[in-house]
């Protein structure tokens, strides 16, 4: 651990436009640096902002799809340069062979540290990515050790459990949680799973959820971030909409497992068991 | 499935008093038929609710301890049968060698259906009990599959996930939920832990704590009982105290795990990869 006891995070819940690929790198650029100008120095942004989300069909999304070294994340390294900020987000990841994932970078002043693809994949996400098949990555960063998954794969906590004991002080979510039915003085499950995750492992959590309707599809608009006993810090905002949640977290807490005097989280899984 | 539609499911959170079996059993008697009386076809009981939880030491617990044919089952077989009910309580087990174990059994007309051990002991419990082996059990009722265990065991999503996966459409858990502090306007995590263990199953969960401090030990008394999205149809209770939660159940809606035209919260899960 770093002498950096104090990092204040964001998520930045914003509504790219599916299809736009300039309005959604300048939608990236105003709230990165509107973030970074609040102190922030983790931003989180949501799933597949760079494209947007509800494609007519594959051939649309592999012609909004990029590399990491195509124009998203080219601003994203240039910015987190400039403002020497961690940027989390997700893109439309074209692979070899016009193949396609729904990835997540994490970008920070030395350039792109890693890229994430989602394993577990959403309704007609099936037939326009391949999911990915590699361990959420976690990266040791100047202010912790940083992973990142990416929505759906939040309701599987065998896959959130993977960088939990690989080390990860905060699990950053760039998510798409689609909007559906719920009793109405309840807060939505999506955010309670998160919750769930965090406190089942203490590691911090920040999900960067989006708003505004796109094909006839809304969204919970429930970006959170929760302390490593699964309480929220910031978020969920009740009004939905634009969103700048922001937090400070002291990472190193997310080093002690322990729950009580002869508990430790970790520990206490039964390996031979499961 | 059997042709019995909606179950009324009882959480029944009381406070027994460590050492006196006797009050113990008369108490959980008062309630298994005040929650018959009302309805109720199956009823959950704490964790420990025979004995008592705060144990001086591993002799007190010893001195209290019960095999299946002892007093309490013996009362409980007995309610079930007269009441034509399922039961699930928790109990203070005397195994072989003066071992004892942290269980739970699950009781119906025909008398002892299973008994489950506690595979995750918390804090002072690694003094007393040796830690159950076997994973939880899943019965075949006459209202559908009920699975069973036991408070900590909640936090540890991949054992949940085994009741779950062998078909479980209820899980009942007694619990003794150690009060902590947490944010004054939140939930408490142990109930979010359950509601998020539902919904990633699509799984009833029957969660029954108690009340009463005992020996310096206050408790959440936040028993709950939740559907299998993971909403709250009976507690948690705000006020604490003497509880008995009443919930009408359609447990058969735990067999669809379909939560999109294209997901199914079980088949999507990664086995290779966890």
């Amino acid at each position: 651990m770093n002498s950096v006891k104090n990092t204040m995070v964001a998520c930045c819940q914003v509504a790219p436009k599916i299809g736009d690929l300039a309005y959604n790198r300048t939608l990236s650029e105003r709230v990165i640096r509107s973030a970074a100008l609040q102190g922030a120095r983790v931003v989180v942004l949501p799933e597949l902002v760079q494209s947007g989300y509800v494609f007519a069909d594959r051939n649309e999304a592999l012609s909004l799809s990029e590399t990491a070294d195509g124009p998203a994340l080219t601003l994203w390294k240039a910015l987190a340069k400039e403002l020497d900020i961690i940027v989390v987000g997700g893109f439309c990841e074209r692979l070899d062979g016009d193949e396609l994932a729904n990835s997540a970078a994490m970008i920070d002043a030395q350039g792109l540290r890693a890229v994430y693809r989602k394993a577990h994949l959403w309704d007609a996400e099936k037939d326009i990515f391949s999911p990915g098949n590699d361990a959420p990555p976690v990266i040791e960063t100047v202010h912790g050790r940083i992973g990142m998954l990416i929505c759906y794969d939040l309701e599987f906590p065998e896959w959130v459990r993977l960088p939990a004991l690989a080390g990860a002080d905060l699990l950053c979510a760039p998510v798409n949680w689609p909007d559906g039915p719920r009793p109405p003085t309840e807060r939505p499950a999506e955010v309670v799973r998160v919750q769930a995750n965090a406190s089942i492992n203490r590691m911090f959590i920040a999900a960067c959820d989006r708003h505004g309707h796109e094909r006839g599809v809304g969204w919970v608009q429930g970006s959170v971030i929760v302390d490593a006993d699964g309480y929220p810090l910031a978020g969920p905002a009740e009004q939905g909409g634009e969103q700048m949640l922001l937090a400070t977290l002291n990472l190193s807490e997310a080093r002690n497992k322990r729950i009580s005097a002869r508990n430790d989280l970790h520990q206490d899984r039964r390996q031979g068991l499961y």
